[in-house]
């Protein structure tokens, strides 16, 4: 390797571990491999190419299942009249302080209009003109869309930035039981998008009093565990009960013409899911990707020797290319002014999933040398005779993302702990192990208290099995009522 | 039909003509065929499911085709700081009036914020940190995302709002050549996009330096006809040249260890072309969709006679949608407190290209009976054995997309006709009568004469057998240049 060229890898290459600072490594990692960059403005950012696509196949997965279950896309305005924001008071007391306010130049209007922190309002407003009778139920919208929440929290690319890409999804029931079938099936989805698409696990339940959706009258969660201990809320789906239906006035004629309030909820993921890929899997290198959402799960490198034989290395790498480009995405990387070992840096940092050698020895031996991304052993590499390399791909890529699911899920298993004294909870949080289980009073005093003091709070509190072990809450001596998951969280 | 049935019938149907008020009909139309609806706020508008996948359709499409170019998708952040939007100043005169701006609540920080009108500064302010050598170049970006101008002309549903959503790409290249050979290859992909997706034909040139892009070196345009006769750009591609490359400072390495600056482009197309879509193919009984874009192709419509019937005629329905539903997008609606008559009326007015009728009579003779939308006669229907359905679909589909092509190319080549006189040039606009070619001296002073006495402006200069038929201007008398087609436009 000449000096100029390990001195390149240095400027790729990462200066931090992810065991030492978890930060540092996240914010390298997500810049160096090319997903993002940040924003002149403050707290917002860009999505390059590399995590876009990321994105956009999260996209395409969920618009798919939604579409299954009836579910269409529309799109509402950015703009909020700050009187519709009003409507519903408790939504507007949880969002106004992260509203961004807009002043068209030389507009006369006397109202203030927000930049949707959410769409609510806005669409609820609609839903009253357009909901008339119950043939017009359920009503099952959902929009992709970008949202701004003028966060003065210190931000962190994908995980909380100033305006986000999100879908939120927002139907209309004549029942409550419709209702609540609704926001357990959406995250029953969002939980199998995460664990089949993005190779992870979460843990679901009910959000406490204290930490429920602005308006609602319950929200569910899923959590996701990331490596320091901390969780993250993944994503949410709200029963949002009749709150709105009666601040916005939307009511239907029922069979029996008589008029009811109808019955809503709504649910949302957003660009943070990247994030918490990232910090689940990555490792020292760099990212690894889960082979479902990997913009190029194949990178094939031709090692040429010596100038002679690079002629006939190209072509064997296209023979490679196209006995595999019908099943997967792949790419050939035949720069020719870096060395493969460049290469091999620059595509483990990007964290695709297969690489495949390619160089003069192995047409010899009509093979392809095959080398995992997922294991940490960099030099665990495999002879594959050619005519098997579609259906050993194929099973490598598949033996990868089961692999990175299964690790995660290890992990998660491992890091949650039940606690039956306070002072055991504690002493585990100040540890940043993870999620601690323990049986709880649910009064909103008693989380304050705990989360004051330990910076940890109720991240859910399960579907199943969540009556408390012990009688009384371990934190305050009230009656326990309750399991309680409970974590710091990002 | 009963009187309730008749009463829901007027108020679903247009109560205007096409031809007798082209603004009105246009507006009935999108609303009640729930296309879209109007926001709260004035000038905004909400896109409803059955305009949206039309618009989805588009992105499908063109991202196909731009990736197979080597294009990919990123986002770039909705706010630009007030400095850099000022960067270029000619871009900047161009779009302040329209700029809304703004204020985040308790934010300290004392620059205003624009929320995007396009792109081009955020983007290259990035440009110049990412772009180092040659080998960075091509860079080849797009994006789908919402943008905002603040208009004060009055708005007009998909044609003009203040918030629409459109894709921008933006290119960087190492020479002019190649940076010009992208625009036209752009600009003829948006031809296409149009023609074979939309129907709808349009006319490619170059505009006048009056009527360029803020900042740009030149733009390229696409134009249509609307039934009206005034014109409608469709979508622009700019060749930038350098001059925001100065302004941002985006200089690349060459091979050679020059530094040099690098040639741009941007171009895009909007939800401008739904509006297109609606103007020019309806008729006086809603939508006419073209097949390629429509969200459902073939309805299908029981028609039940007695209740007893009802049972078979839903299986056989079913039998023809299991046919046919591999091949198209295709519904059954089976709703039993609407007559057929009323679902005739209400798919017609949605623009479904497609109707097939099923009645216990079809089930004896295993037929069913097609009516085509495109044709003006409400009883040409044609009976198709059962076995024939799914060729029959698919040639009756394919026909329906061609005739309105050729329908739109034979009113837009009848509506483009020449003058040699400033008289004839002025009594054809007067007479709304499309596109005027006129052999003009392209001084910008010209175009506003005739502009502000008239109304048209020049649309386009042909890129090919653009040479001047006359020695001088029509209007001026300076030296013809060139020949310009001129209109009064949306």
């Amino acid at each position: 390797m000449s000096k100029a060229e390990s001195e390149n890898n240095v400027e790729i290459g990462l200066t931090v571990k992810k065991s030492q600072n978890l930060s540092e490594w996240y914010q390298q990692v997500i810049l160096k491999s090319k997903m993002a960059d940040y924003s002149p403005v403050g707290g917002c950012m860009i999505f390059l190419p590399w995590s876009f696509s990321i994105w956009e196949r999260i996209r395409e997965w969920l618009d798919a299942r939604l579409r299954r279950l009836g579910h269409e896309n529309a799109y509402f305005p950015l703009f909020i009249p700050e009187s519709l924001l009003k409507r519903e008071s408790e939504h507007f007391a949880g969002f106004t302080p992260e509203v961004a306010w807009v002043q068209a130049e030389g507009d006369a209007s006397e109202e203030r209009l927000a930049i949707r922190p959410t769409s609510e309002t806005i669409m609820y407003h609609m839903y009253s003109k357009w909901i008339r009778s119950y043939r017009d139920l359920p009503l099952l919208l959902n929009q992709w869309n970008n949202v701004v929440r003028w966060e003065f929290k210190s931000t962190r690319l994908f995980l909380r930035t100033r305006e986000f890409l999100w879908q939120e999804g927002h139907t209309a029931h004549a029942s409550k039981e419709e209702a609540d079938t609704e926001v357990r099936t959406i995250l029953g989805i969002y939980q199998e998008l995460a664990r089949d698409l993005l190779a992870l696990p979460s843990l679901a339940g009910l959000k406490s009093e204290g930490e429920k959706f602005a308006g609602a009258l319950y929200t569910t969660t899923f959590e996701m565990l990331m490596p320091d201990g901390r969780a993250l809320q993944a994503g949410t789906s709200h029963g949002l009960g009749q709150n709105f239906a009666k601040a916005f006035d939307i009511q239907y004629l029922t069979k029996e013409q008589r008029k009811e309030y109808v019955w809503q909820t709504s649910w949302g993921i957003s660009t943070r899911l990247i994030g918490a890929l990232v910090m689940v899997h990555g490792d020292d290198r760099g990212l690894v990707l889960p082979p479902a959402v990997a913009p190029i799960q194949i990178i094939i490198v031709p090692i040429y020797y010596s100038p002679e034989r690079s002629k006939e290395v190209n072509e064997y790498s296209l023979k490679v290319l196209q006995k595999l480009n019908k099943s997967f995405r792949i790419k050939i990387d035949d720069r020719e002014d870096k060395t493969p070992g460049w290469k091999y840096n620059e595509w483990e940092l990007k964290g695709v999933p297969l690489r495949l050698e390619v160089g003069p020895r192995d047409i010899e031996k009509q093979q392809v040398i095959f080398v995992r991304r997922d294991t940490n052993d960099k030099k665990e590499k495999q002879a594959v005779a050619f005519q098997d390399i579609e259906e050993r791909a194929e099973s490598v890529l598949g033996d990868i993302q089961s692999k990175l699911l299964k690790k995660a899920e290890d992990f998660l298993k491992a890091e949650t702990r039940g606690a039956s004294s306070y002072e055991e909870f504690r002493r585990i949080i100040e540890q940043n192990a993870g999620f601690v289980v323990c049986s709880w009073c649910g009064e909103v005093e008693c989380e304050r208290e705990i989360s004051s003091d330990t910076g940890a709070t109720v991240r859910l509190i399960p579907f199943e099995d969540s009556a408390p072990t012990a009688e009384t809450c371990f934190h305050c001596n009230r009656r326990a009522t309750k399991l309680a998951y409970f974590a710091r969280s990002y």
